[in-house]
Protein backbone atom coordinates (compact mmCIF):
# COMPACT_ATOMS: atom_id res chain seq x y z
CA UNK A 1 0.00 0.00 0.00
CA UNK A 2 1.51 3.43 -0.98
CA UNK A 3 0.94 6.46 0.73
CA UNK A 4 -2.91 8.00 -0.31
CA UNK A 5 -3.54 11.76 0.32
CA UNK A 6 -6.29 14.64 0.73
CA UNK A 7 -5.99 17.94 0.92
CA UNK A 8 -9.64 19.58 2.44
CA UNK A 9 -10.95 16.43 1.03
CA UNK A 10 -9.82 15.86 -1.86
CA UNK A 11 -7.06 13.42 -3.44
CA UNK A 12 -4.27 15.69 -3.86
CA UNK A 13 -0.68 14.88 -2.75
CA UNK A 14 0.46 18.38 -2.71
CA UNK A 15 -0.27 21.96 -0.69
CA UNK A 16 0.71 25.26 -1.62
CA UNK A 17 4.19 26.84 -1.01
CA UNK A 18 2.55 29.68 1.24
CA UNK A 19 1.17 27.31 3.70
CA UNK A 20 1.72 28.42 7.34
CA UNK A 21 2.69 24.74 8.28
CA UNK A 22 5.54 24.85 6.11
CA UNK A 23 6.68 28.52 7.28
CA UNK A 24 6.27 28.08 10.56
CA UNK A 25 5.12 24.26 11.28
CA UNK A 26 1.80 26.64 12.54
CA UNK A 27 -0.61 23.69 13.15
CA UNK A 28 -1.30 20.45 14.46
CA UNK A 29 -1.85 17.16 13.53
CA UNK A 30 -3.25 13.62 14.70
CA UNK A 31 -1.92 10.00 14.36
CA UNK A 32 -4.80 7.44 13.99
CA UNK A 33 -4.82 3.90 14.17
CA UNK A 34 -6.88 1.86 11.31
CA UNK A 35 -7.69 -1.44 12.14
CA UNK A 36 -10.45 -3.34 9.75
CA UNK A 37 -11.90 -0.28 8.91
CA UNK A 38 -12.68 0.99 12.34
CA UNK A 39 -10.30 4.13 13.66
CA UNK A 40 -8.95 3.80 17.04
CA UNK A 41 -10.74 6.19 19.86
CA UNK A 42 -11.69 8.81 17.16
CA UNK A 43 -13.98 10.82 19.02
CA UNK A 44 -10.76 11.63 21.26
CA UNK A 45 -8.35 12.23 18.27
CA UNK A 46 -11.26 14.61 17.26
CA UNK A 47 -11.69 16.34 20.51
CA UNK A 48 -7.99 17.15 21.31
CA UNK A 49 -7.38 18.12 17.91
CA UNK A 50 -10.52 21.06 18.11
CA UNK A 51 -8.91 21.44 21.52
CA UNK A 52 -5.28 22.23 20.19
CA UNK A 53 -7.09 24.60 17.53
CA UNK A 54 -8.65 26.80 20.28
CA UNK A 55 -5.38 27.06 22.57
CA UNK A 56 -3.68 28.18 18.61
CA UNK A 57 -6.73 30.16 17.75
CA UNK A 58 -6.86 28.67 15.05
CA UNK A 59 -10.42 28.32 13.34
CA UNK A 60 -11.18 24.05 14.04
CA UNK A 61 -12.55 22.23 11.48
CA UNK A 62 -16.06 21.01 11.77
CA UNK A 63 -16.57 18.01 13.61
CA UNK A 64 -18.93 15.98 11.32
CA UNK A 65 -16.68 16.56 7.97
CA UNK A 66 -13.77 15.23 10.11
CA UNK A 67 -15.31 12.26 10.52
CA UNK A 68 -16.39 11.79 7.17
CA UNK A 69 -13.03 12.66 5.74
CA UNK A 70 -11.45 9.88 8.16
CA UNK A 71 -14.00 7.47 7.69
CA UNK A 72 -13.49 7.15 3.84
CA UNK A 73 -9.59 7.37 4.06
CA UNK A 74 -9.80 4.16 6.31
CA UNK A 75 -12.58 2.60 4.74
CA UNK A 76 -11.66 -1.05 3.67
CA UNK A 77 -8.54 -0.93 5.38
CA UNK A 78 -7.27 -3.93 7.21
CA UNK A 79 -4.04 -2.48 9.17
CA UNK A 80 -3.29 1.79 8.36
CA UNK A 81 -2.20 4.85 9.71
CA UNK A 82 -3.89 7.71 9.38
CA UNK A 83 -2.33 11.26 9.89
CA UNK A 84 -4.03 14.08 10.09
CA UNK A 85 -2.65 17.63 10.04
CA UNK A 86 -4.16 20.63 10.53
CA UNK A 87 -2.45 24.20 9.18
CA UNK A 88 -3.07 27.39 9.91
CA UNK A 89 -3.60 27.71 5.77
CA UNK A 90 -1.44 30.17 3.92
CA UNK A 91 -0.79 33.75 5.27
CA UNK A 92 1.52 36.23 3.62
CA UNK A 93 4.99 36.94 4.92
CA UNK A 94 5.21 37.38 8.87
CA UNK A 95 4.60 35.82 11.81
CA UNK A 96 0.85 37.56 11.99
CA UNK A 97 -1.78 35.03 10.82
CA UNK A 98 -4.32 36.52 8.63
CA UNK A 99 -7.74 38.19 9.98
CA UNK A 100 -9.92 35.61 8.64
CA UNK A 101 -7.44 32.28 8.48
CA UNK A 102 -8.33 29.53 6.28
CA UNK A 103 -6.85 26.10 7.70
CA UNK A 104 -5.92 23.31 5.79
CA UNK A 105 -6.74 20.00 6.62
CA UNK A 106 -3.65 17.22 5.16
CA UNK A 107 -5.00 13.83 5.42
CA UNK A 108 -2.02 10.88 4.72
CA UNK A 109 -2.74 7.03 4.59
CA UNK A 110 0.03 5.07 5.54
CA UNK A 111 1.41 1.53 5.48
CA UNK A 112 1.04 -0.26 8.97
CA UNK A 113 4.45 0.53 10.75
CA UNK A 114 6.60 -2.61 11.11
CA UNK A 115 6.17 -3.39 14.78
CA UNK A 116 7.49 -6.56 16.04
CA UNK A 117 5.40 -8.53 18.28
CA UNK A 118 8.21 -9.36 20.47
CA UNK A 119 8.60 -5.70 21.36
CA UNK A 120 4.86 -6.12 22.48
CA UNK A 121 5.59 -9.15 23.98
CA UNK A 122 9.18 -9.31 25.86
CA UNK A 123 9.49 -5.33 25.77
CA UNK A 124 11.62 -2.50 23.76
CA UNK A 125 15.25 -1.21 24.81
CA UNK A 126 15.51 2.49 25.32
CA UNK A 127 18.12 5.09 25.19
CA UNK A 128 18.59 8.38 26.92
CA UNK A 129 18.17 11.02 24.39
CA UNK A 130 20.82 14.09 24.89
CA UNK A 131 18.83 16.63 22.92
CA UNK A 132 16.83 18.05 25.54
CA UNK A 133 12.65 19.08 25.45
CA UNK A 134 12.87 23.33 25.92
CA UNK A 135 10.27 24.39 28.29
CA UNK A 136 6.92 26.58 27.02
CA UNK A 137 3.96 26.64 28.67
CA UNK A 138 2.13 28.19 26.08
CA UNK A 139 2.84 24.85 23.54
CA UNK A 140 2.87 22.29 26.22
CA UNK A 141 0.64 19.38 25.65
CA UNK A 142 -0.24 20.48 22.52
CA UNK A 143 0.48 17.96 19.49
CA UNK A 144 1.40 20.72 16.84
CA UNK A 145 3.85 20.89 14.32
CA UNK A 146 6.76 22.35 15.88
CA UNK A 147 9.13 18.70 15.75
CA UNK A 148 12.51 19.63 15.14
CA UNK A 149 13.73 18.43 19.21
CA UNK A 150 11.58 15.08 18.06
CA UNK A 151 14.00 14.78 14.67
CA UNK A 152 17.01 15.71 16.45
CA UNK A 153 16.45 13.18 19.51
CA UNK A 154 15.40 10.53 16.66
CA UNK A 155 18.56 11.08 14.64
CA UNK A 156 20.89 10.05 18.00
CA UNK A 157 20.64 6.27 17.05
CA UNK A 158 20.63 4.11 13.73
CA UNK A 159 20.19 1.01 15.34
CA UNK A 160 16.45 0.43 15.19
CA UNK A 161 16.69 -3.42 15.58
CA UNK A 162 18.62 -3.02 19.06
CA UNK A 163 16.82 0.43 20.20
CA UNK A 164 12.99 1.01 19.70
CA UNK A 165 13.06 4.24 21.23
CA UNK A 166 14.08 7.47 23.17
CA UNK A 167 13.54 9.31 26.53
CA UNK A 168 13.70 12.94 26.38
CA UNK A 169 14.36 14.85 29.40
CA UNK A 170 13.71 18.86 29.71
CA UNK A 171 16.08 20.89 29.49
CA UNK A 172 16.06 20.96 33.87
CA UNK A 173 16.61 17.13 33.22
CA UNK A 174 13.15 16.00 34.55
CA UNK A 175 11.91 13.05 32.73
CA UNK A 176 9.18 13.90 30.03
CA UNK A 177 8.17 11.57 27.50
CA UNK A 178 9.66 9.12 24.70
CA UNK A 179 10.21 10.56 21.10
CA UNK A 180 6.81 9.32 20.11
CA UNK A 181 5.28 8.03 23.36
CA UNK A 182 4.94 9.21 26.82
CA UNK A 183 5.96 6.89 29.77
CA UNK A 184 4.46 5.45 32.63
CA UNK A 185 6.55 4.16 35.87
CA UNK A 186 5.63 1.97 38.88
CA UNK A 187 7.56 2.11 41.70
CA UNK A 188 6.12 0.45 44.35
CA UNK A 189 3.52 -2.02 43.85
CA UNK A 190 -0.06 -0.76 43.16
CA UNK A 191 1.28 3.11 41.85
CA UNK A 192 1.83 4.07 38.72
CA UNK A 193 3.05 7.22 37.90
CA UNK A 194 3.95 9.86 34.62
CA UNK A 195 5.49 13.14 33.97
CA UNK A 196 3.19 16.19 34.11
CA UNK A 197 3.11 17.78 31.26
CA UNK A 198 2.52 21.36 32.20
CA UNK A 199 5.72 22.89 30.79
CA UNK A 200 6.64 20.33 27.65
CA UNK A 201 5.74 17.48 25.89
CA UNK A 202 2.61 15.59 24.24
CA UNK A 203 -0.79 14.84 25.85
CA UNK A 204 -0.93 11.75 24.34
CA UNK A 205 -4.39 9.85 24.36
CA UNK A 206 -3.81 7.04 25.30
CA UNK A 207 -1.95 8.22 28.58
CA UNK A 208 -5.24 9.96 29.36
CA UNK A 209 -7.23 6.44 28.95
CA UNK A 210 -4.23 4.39 30.92
CA UNK A 211 -4.45 7.45 33.58
CA UNK A 212 -8.56 7.49 33.49
CA UNK A 213 -8.35 3.16 33.66
CA UNK A 214 -5.75 3.22 36.58
CA UNK A 215 -7.66 5.50 38.69
CA UNK A 216 -10.93 3.29 38.04
CA UNK A 217 -8.96 0.35 38.89
CA UNK A 218 -8.48 2.02 42.37
CA UNK A 219 -4.82 2.37 41.48
CA UNK A 220 -2.65 5.35 43.78
CA UNK A 221 -2.03 7.02 40.22
CA UNK A 222 0.37 10.41 40.61
CA UNK A 223 1.28 13.06 37.90
CA UNK A 224 3.91 15.06 38.38
CA UNK A 225 7.92 15.82 38.59
CA UNK A 226 9.65 12.62 37.51
CA UNK A 227 13.76 12.72 37.81
CA UNK A 228 15.86 10.24 35.40
CA UNK A 229 16.90 8.93 38.95
CA UNK A 230 13.05 8.10 39.99
CA UNK A 231 12.48 6.59 36.64
CA UNK A 232 15.52 4.32 36.56
CA UNK A 233 14.95 2.72 39.88
CA UNK A 234 11.68 2.05 38.84
CA UNK A 235 10.25 -1.68 39.57
CA UNK A 236 8.27 -1.47 35.92
CA UNK A 237 8.27 1.15 32.84
CA UNK A 238 5.59 1.11 29.92
CA UNK A 239 5.32 3.55 26.73
CA UNK A 240 2.32 3.96 25.23
CA UNK A 241 1.03 5.76 22.15
CA UNK A 242 -2.32 5.25 19.92
CA UNK A 243 -0.62 3.07 17.10
CA UNK A 244 1.51 0.85 19.39
CA UNK A 245 -1.32 0.70 22.24
CA UNK A 246 1.38 0.19 25.38
CA UNK A 247 5.31 -1.90 24.83
CA UNK A 248 6.88 -2.51 28.14
CA UNK A 249 10.75 -1.30 28.71
CA UNK A 250 12.98 -4.29 29.03
CA UNK A 251 16.35 -1.84 28.82
CA UNK A 252 17.06 1.47 29.72
CA UNK A 253 21.29 1.57 27.73
CA UNK A 254 22.80 -0.95 30.19
CA UNK A 255 20.09 -1.56 32.66
CA UNK A 256 17.54 -4.34 32.28
CA UNK A 257 13.69 -4.12 33.66
CA UNK A 258 11.01 -6.88 34.18
CA UNK A 259 8.02 -6.81 32.58
CA UNK A 260 5.76 -6.60 35.58
CA UNK A 261 1.69 -7.00 36.77
CA UNK A 262 1.18 -3.33 36.00
CA UNK A 263 2.55 -3.17 32.47
CA UNK A 264 0.53 -6.06 31.20
CA UNK A 265 -2.91 -4.95 33.15
CA UNK A 266 -1.78 -1.37 30.91
CA UNK A 267 -1.39 -3.90 27.99
CA UNK A 268 -5.12 -5.40 28.35
CA UNK A 269 -6.85 -2.10 29.28
CA UNK A 270 -5.08 -0.51 25.75
CA UNK A 271 -5.93 -3.78 24.01
CA UNK A 272 -9.39 -2.75 24.54
CA UNK A 273 -9.29 0.51 23.14
CA UNK A 274 -7.68 -0.14 19.94
CA UNK A 275 -10.10 -3.36 19.00
CA UNK A 276 -13.18 -0.87 19.28
CA UNK A 277 -14.14 -1.03 23.01
CA UNK A 278 -13.60 2.37 23.66
CA UNK A 279 -14.74 4.96 21.62
CA UNK B 1 3.66 42.51 -7.59
CA UNK B 2 2.28 39.23 -6.88
CA UNK B 3 4.52 36.12 -4.78
CA UNK B 4 5.95 34.36 -7.28
CA UNK B 5 7.72 31.21 -5.62
CA UNK B 6 9.61 28.33 -7.37
CA UNK B 7 10.58 24.80 -5.38
CA UNK B 8 14.22 23.26 -6.54
CA UNK B 9 14.98 25.79 -9.14
CA UNK B 10 11.31 25.31 -11.28
CA UNK B 11 8.36 27.85 -11.33
CA UNK B 12 6.07 25.67 -8.78
CA UNK B 13 3.59 27.42 -6.09
CA UNK B 14 3.16 23.70 -4.16
CA UNK B 15 5.50 21.15 -2.59
CA UNK B 16 4.76 17.43 -1.81
CA UNK B 17 2.26 17.10 1.18
CA UNK B 18 5.12 14.70 2.55
CA UNK B 19 7.52 17.32 2.85
CA UNK B 20 9.31 16.94 6.34
CA UNK B 21 9.25 20.97 6.38
CA UNK B 22 5.53 20.82 6.70
CA UNK B 23 5.28 17.62 8.96
CA UNK B 24 7.62 18.78 11.49
CA UNK B 25 9.11 22.18 10.69
CA UNK B 26 12.37 19.65 9.98
CA UNK B 27 14.35 22.64 7.76
CA UNK B 28 15.34 26.52 8.38
CA UNK B 29 14.82 29.25 6.04
CA UNK B 30 16.69 32.91 5.18
CA UNK B 31 14.96 36.25 4.47
CA UNK B 32 16.92 38.44 2.00
CA UNK B 33 16.43 41.88 1.20
CA UNK B 34 16.49 43.09 -2.53
CA UNK B 35 17.14 46.37 -3.62
CA UNK B 36 17.82 47.56 -7.32
CA UNK B 37 18.44 43.64 -8.37
CA UNK B 38 20.89 43.57 -5.65
CA UNK B 39 20.83 41.06 -2.70
CA UNK B 40 21.73 42.45 0.86
CA UNK B 41 24.42 40.22 2.41
CA UNK B 42 23.84 37.31 0.18
CA UNK B 43 27.19 35.52 1.24
CA UNK B 44 26.56 35.80 4.99
CA UNK B 45 22.89 34.18 4.28
CA UNK B 46 24.61 32.04 2.47
CA UNK B 47 27.10 30.88 4.51
CA UNK B 48 24.70 30.52 7.94
CA UNK B 49 21.75 28.48 5.72
CA UNK B 50 24.68 26.36 5.08
CA UNK B 51 25.52 26.12 8.58
CA UNK B 52 22.78 25.82 9.81
CA UNK B 53 21.89 23.03 7.04
CA UNK B 54 25.67 21.17 9.24
CA UNK B 55 24.07 21.97 12.64
CA UNK B 56 20.77 19.87 11.69
CA UNK B 57 22.54 17.62 9.15
CA UNK B 58 20.68 18.30 6.30
CA UNK B 59 22.87 17.97 2.97
CA UNK B 60 23.49 21.72 2.29
CA UNK B 61 22.45 22.86 -1.22
CA UNK B 62 25.37 24.09 -3.13
CA UNK B 63 26.71 27.39 -2.67
CA UNK B 64 26.39 28.69 -6.59
CA UNK B 65 23.30 26.61 -7.46
CA UNK B 66 21.84 29.03 -4.55
CA UNK B 67 23.05 32.15 -5.65
CA UNK B 68 22.48 31.87 -9.30
CA UNK B 69 18.44 30.76 -8.46
CA UNK B 70 18.27 34.28 -5.71
CA UNK B 71 19.67 36.25 -8.08
CA UNK B 72 17.48 35.10 -11.10
CA UNK B 73 14.74 36.16 -8.58
CA UNK B 74 16.07 39.45 -7.31
CA UNK B 75 16.88 40.23 -11.51
CA UNK B 76 14.86 43.72 -12.13
CA UNK B 77 13.45 43.67 -9.08
CA UNK B 78 13.68 47.21 -7.81
CA UNK B 79 12.48 46.42 -4.09
CA UNK B 80 11.36 43.11 -2.98
CA UNK B 81 12.05 40.41 -0.37
CA UNK B 82 13.14 37.16 -1.03
CA UNK B 83 12.50 34.50 1.48
CA UNK B 84 14.61 30.37 1.11
CA UNK B 85 13.52 27.74 2.39
CA UNK B 86 15.18 24.60 2.19
CA UNK B 87 13.75 21.39 4.30
CA UNK B 88 14.60 18.01 4.77
CA UNK B 89 12.50 17.02 1.77
CA UNK B 90 10.18 13.87 2.14
CA UNK B 91 10.45 11.56 4.19
CA UNK B 92 8.14 8.55 5.48
CA UNK B 93 5.99 8.78 8.82
CA UNK B 94 7.77 9.17 11.66
CA UNK B 95 10.81 11.76 12.98
CA UNK B 96 13.47 9.62 11.80
CA UNK B 97 14.68 10.87 8.48
CA UNK B 98 15.31 8.98 5.86
CA UNK B 99 19.43 7.48 5.32
CA UNK B 100 20.31 9.35 2.25
CA UNK B 101 17.46 12.91 2.34
CA UNK B 102 16.90 14.60 -0.58
CA UNK B 103 16.54 18.49 0.64
CA UNK B 104 13.81 20.56 -1.12
CA UNK B 105 14.49 24.08 -1.68
CA UNK B 106 11.73 26.76 -2.00
CA UNK B 107 12.02 29.88 -2.98
CA UNK B 108 9.53 32.62 -2.62
CA UNK B 109 9.32 36.70 -3.81
CA UNK B 110 7.29 38.90 -1.78
CA UNK B 111 6.68 42.63 -1.92
CA UNK B 112 8.51 45.02 0.07
CA UNK B 113 6.66 45.47 3.15
CA UNK B 114 5.08 48.71 4.19
CA UNK B 115 7.16 49.90 6.97
CA UNK B 116 7.14 53.47 7.37
CA UNK B 117 9.83 55.62 7.18
CA UNK B 118 8.94 57.32 10.70
CA UNK B 119 9.42 54.35 12.07
CA UNK B 120 13.32 54.52 11.28
CA UNK B 121 13.47 58.19 11.68
CA UNK B 122 11.68 58.44 14.88
CA UNK B 123 11.46 54.76 16.59
CA UNK B 124 9.00 52.58 16.80
CA UNK B 125 6.80 51.01 20.23
CA UNK B 126 7.29 47.93 21.25
CA UNK B 127 5.73 45.65 23.83
CA UNK B 128 6.78 42.99 26.12
CA UNK B 129 5.09 39.83 24.90
CA UNK B 130 3.90 37.25 27.47
CA UNK B 131 5.01 34.79 25.33
CA UNK B 132 7.75 33.24 26.50
CA UNK B 133 10.73 31.62 24.28
CA UNK B 134 11.79 27.80 25.30
CA UNK B 135 15.08 27.20 25.95
CA UNK B 136 17.01 24.72 23.94
CA UNK B 137 20.75 24.91 23.31
CA UNK B 138 20.52 22.51 20.50
CA UNK B 139 18.39 24.93 18.23
CA UNK B 140 19.74 28.28 19.73
CA UNK B 141 20.82 30.33 17.21
CA UNK B 142 19.09 28.33 13.91
CA UNK B 143 16.63 30.19 11.73
CA UNK B 144 14.76 26.74 11.61
CA UNK B 145 11.24 26.77 10.64
CA UNK B 146 9.61 25.27 14.33
CA UNK B 147 8.31 29.26 15.02
CA UNK B 148 5.14 28.72 16.55
CA UNK B 149 6.03 30.82 19.52
CA UNK B 150 6.88 33.60 17.22
CA UNK B 151 3.47 33.57 15.77
CA UNK B 152 1.59 33.27 19.15
CA UNK B 153 3.82 36.12 20.04
CA UNK B 154 2.84 38.11 17.24
CA UNK B 155 -0.78 37.48 17.70
CA UNK B 156 -1.14 39.78 21.46
CA UNK B 157 -1.31 42.50 19.80
CA UNK B 158 -3.48 43.37 16.85
CA UNK B 159 -3.04 47.12 16.43
CA UNK B 160 0.41 47.35 14.22
CA UNK B 161 -0.04 51.39 13.68
CA UNK B 162 0.87 51.61 17.58
CA UNK B 163 2.97 48.98 18.31
CA UNK B 164 5.55 47.58 15.70
CA UNK B 165 7.50 44.80 17.48
CA UNK B 166 7.03 42.62 20.41
CA UNK B 167 9.90 42.05 22.77
CA UNK B 168 10.43 38.19 23.96
CA UNK B 169 11.86 36.74 27.19
CA UNK B 170 13.13 33.20 27.84
CA UNK B 171 11.24 31.10 30.39
CA UNK B 172 13.64 32.73 32.60
CA UNK B 173 12.61 36.04 32.25
CA UNK B 174 15.62 37.21 30.22
CA UNK B 175 15.03 39.67 27.39
CA UNK B 176 16.35 37.79 24.00
CA UNK B 177 15.03 39.26 21.23
CA UNK B 178 12.09 40.60 19.37
CA UNK B 179 9.29 38.29 17.20
CA UNK B 180 11.33 39.33 13.87
CA UNK B 181 14.35 41.14 14.88
CA UNK B 182 17.59 41.36 17.67
CA UNK B 183 17.82 44.12 19.97
CA UNK B 184 20.57 45.90 21.18
CA UNK B 185 20.71 48.42 24.42
CA UNK B 186 23.36 50.89 25.04
CA UNK B 187 23.19 51.33 29.01
CA UNK B 188 26.18 53.91 29.14
CA UNK B 189 27.77 55.87 26.61
CA UNK B 190 30.09 54.09 23.96
CA UNK B 191 28.79 50.46 25.66
CA UNK B 192 26.66 48.48 23.47
CA UNK B 193 24.96 44.91 24.57
CA UNK B 194 23.23 42.73 23.06
CA UNK B 195 21.69 39.02 24.31
CA UNK B 196 23.75 36.18 23.89
CA UNK B 197 21.62 33.57 22.11
CA UNK B 198 23.25 30.09 23.66
CA UNK B 199 19.91 29.07 24.75
CA UNK B 200 17.42 30.52 22.46
CA UNK B 201 16.90 33.03 19.51
CA UNK B 202 18.30 33.56 16.11
CA UNK B 203 21.35 34.54 15.76
CA UNK B 204 20.74 37.33 13.06
CA UNK B 205 23.01 38.26 10.59
CA UNK B 206 22.64 42.31 10.57
CA UNK B 207 22.79 41.65 14.67
CA UNK B 208 26.46 39.71 13.82
CA UNK B 209 27.47 42.65 11.39
CA UNK B 210 26.54 45.86 14.14
CA UNK B 211 28.46 43.81 16.26
CA UNK B 212 31.43 43.35 14.02
CA UNK B 213 30.82 47.56 13.36
CA UNK B 214 30.84 48.34 16.88
CA UNK B 215 33.78 47.14 17.83
CA UNK B 216 35.93 47.39 15.19
CA UNK B 217 34.68 50.88 16.75
CA UNK B 218 36.61 50.58 19.45
CA UNK B 219 32.58 50.56 21.61
CA UNK B 220 32.64 48.59 24.62
CA UNK B 221 30.40 45.77 23.34
CA UNK B 222 29.00 43.16 25.72
CA UNK B 223 26.96 40.10 24.79
CA UNK B 224 25.73 38.22 27.48
CA UNK B 225 22.50 38.49 29.87
CA UNK B 226 20.34 40.89 29.53
CA UNK B 227 17.56 40.93 32.08
CA UNK B 228 14.22 43.46 31.20
CA UNK B 229 14.69 45.76 34.41
CA UNK B 230 18.00 45.92 32.39
CA UNK B 231 16.42 46.61 29.28
CA UNK B 232 14.01 49.25 30.58
CA UNK B 233 16.56 51.30 32.08
CA UNK B 234 18.80 51.53 29.33
CA UNK B 235 19.22 54.35 27.64
CA UNK B 236 18.96 54.12 24.03
CA UNK B 237 17.28 50.73 22.63
CA UNK B 238 17.28 49.52 19.10
CA UNK B 239 16.11 46.59 16.53
CA UNK B 240 17.53 45.00 13.69
CA UNK B 241 17.17 42.41 11.12
CA UNK B 242 17.97 42.20 7.29
CA UNK B 243 14.82 44.19 6.15
CA UNK B 244 14.63 46.74 8.25
CA UNK B 245 18.75 47.56 9.22
CA UNK B 246 17.97 49.44 12.41
CA UNK B 247 14.52 50.59 13.81
CA UNK B 248 15.08 52.94 17.19
CA UNK B 249 12.93 52.37 20.09
CA UNK B 250 10.66 55.38 20.79
CA UNK B 251 8.40 53.95 23.53
CA UNK B 252 7.95 50.56 25.53
CA UNK B 253 4.89 50.19 27.00
CA UNK B 254 4.06 53.38 28.53
CA UNK B 255 7.73 54.18 28.73
CA UNK B 256 9.45 56.73 26.34
CA UNK B 257 13.15 56.57 24.97
CA UNK B 258 14.87 59.08 23.59
CA UNK B 259 16.83 58.05 20.22
CA UNK B 260 20.50 58.50 20.71
CA UNK B 261 23.80 58.86 18.69
CA UNK B 262 24.68 55.39 19.09
CA UNK B 263 21.42 54.34 17.19
CA UNK B 264 22.07 56.46 14.65
CA UNK B 265 25.32 55.41 14.41
CA UNK B 266 24.42 51.75 13.71
CA UNK B 267 21.69 52.62 11.56
CA UNK B 268 24.84 53.86 9.45
CA UNK B 269 26.62 51.18 9.29
CA UNK B 270 23.38 49.18 8.23
CA UNK B 271 22.57 51.15 5.41
CA UNK B 272 26.04 50.98 4.16
CA UNK B 273 25.31 47.20 4.35
CA UNK B 274 21.71 47.03 2.65
CA UNK B 275 23.26 49.51 -0.34
CA UNK B 276 25.94 47.33 -1.26
CA UNK B 277 29.02 48.34 0.71
CA UNK B 278 29.14 45.25 2.88
CA UNK B 279 29.33 41.76 0.88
Amino acid sequence: MNTACWVDGRPEQRLSTLDRGLHYGDGLFETLAVRDGHITMLQRHIERLREGCRRLSIPAPDVELLQVEVQTAAKNCTRAVLKLIVTRGNGGRGYRPPAAPEPMRILLRYPWPEYLDSWRQQGVHLRVCATRLGRNSRLAGLKHLNRLEQVLARMEWQDSDRIQEGLMLDEEGLVIEGTMTNVFVSRTPGTLATPDLQHCGVAGLMRAYILEQAEAAGLDVRVGRLTLAELLDAREIFLCNSLIGVWPVSAIDDRIYEIGPLTRRAQQWTDAAMTGACG
